[in-house]
């Protein structure tokens, strides 16, 4: 443990030396966004200025949520990512994607990635981001237990969530749809490609199997 | 990775070499439980005889999910453990506890923690064994979308969570208590020495800092 954590601090050093810092006066733009969404979260307050996080609007997390979402894609996962924002200082204090390709592993989805990525913190004080509506049998609950402000939401499937969308306001969490039409595109792309896996995701492997073959899997 | 892969190999290789088989002739005790409770689950089929498992009934694994528990009491985090077992062949298939404090995860009670080590498998041809009432808002909903064939519950706090035994039964899933006065004995204990922690897992950090002050955590 101990020479691990030792790695880890060389690790984070060479990080901090070879990337420059991000300043207030750098403009906002995918290519800034993209860089935050693969920068270890622990070391963002000291990668970039507590002024460029004013700068951020809803549309700007969103995609910061949306690139995670691709990385999963893109590694062969399931496409959906979160972050999660400090209401006061709008710092990223977690983010993540769905990892059940990855980790082998069906309770990751991109809402419990961003808050294992984010620890044991105060919630409540925060916004979570997640590319699509919290699935009705884990994150939504779970994002009801840790207490969280808003959820904001970049696809709800052209309104066909709008009862779990319902059930969050009446637990007086504030939710919002920013849609982001990249995300939308990376989805649908993904549900008419892998719709076994879509569905295993969602539900489990029983079903998907019943609804599409065991074939895929 | 590949490096990884190896070292896990060796691991694993030793672990099979310094440890004796378990047959059916072995009678069932507590110190062979404990044994198989830190065993690594993927290795179990290997070290353990299939008409060994025959010889378990739920009461046995309910005491491994009690000494997982106890295990993490140990550690300093919460005690709640689980165990899943194949309903055709007896066989653990996944088993983990709590790790809130061990790994700063708010995502990872007992249940989820023996599903991630289980990975994506057909739930529907398993029993889960959790030495505490799943939770309302991550585990019994999470528990539902993965479609367990049963639920056993070592502690039920004296019937207090009895809605919640009763909506599990309503979504088809088997229920019944199988008390563990070992397990009953670990959480009275643990709730009475950390009340802070206790609320925090359950709910959230917010909420146990309303209810306790912020001094414990
Ligand atoms: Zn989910
Ligand atoms: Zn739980």
């Amino acid at each position: 443990m101990a020479f691990q954590n030792i790695c880890a601090k060389i690790t984070d050093a060479f990080y901090l030396i070879t990337h420059k810092r991000i300043t207030a006066d750098q403009d906002v733009n995918d290519v800034l966004l993209k860089t935050i969404t693969f920068m270890p979260t622990h070391l963002l307050p000291t990668l970039i200025d507590d002024a460029f996080w004013k700068k951020l609007d809803k549309q700007d997390y969103m995609r910061v949520a949306t690139f995670m979402a691709e990385k999963s894609y893109n590694e062969g996962g399931c496409p959906i990512g979160a972050v999660i924002v400090c209401r006061d200082t709008g710092r990223i204090l977690g983010k993540g994607h769905n990892r059940l390709v990855q980790d082998n592993d069906p309770t990751v989805h991109g809402e419990t990635a961003a808050i294992k990525d984010a620890g044991r913190i105060h919630f409540s004080n925060t916004d979570i981001y997640t590319t699509l509506t919290p699935c009705y049998d884990m994150c939504r609950p779970t994002i009801n237990r840790l207490g969280f402000a808003s959820v904001y939401i970049g696809y709800d499937l052209h309104g066909a969530n709008k009862a779990s969308e319902d059930w969050l306001k009446e637990q007086n969490i504030h939710v919002e749809i920013i849609p982001d039409q990249k995300y939308i595109d990376i989805y649908d792309r993904f549900c008419r490609e892998k719709p076994h896996l879509n569905h295993e995701d969602w539900k489990n492997l029983t079903e998907a199997d019943k609804e599409f073959g065991s074939a895929e899997h």
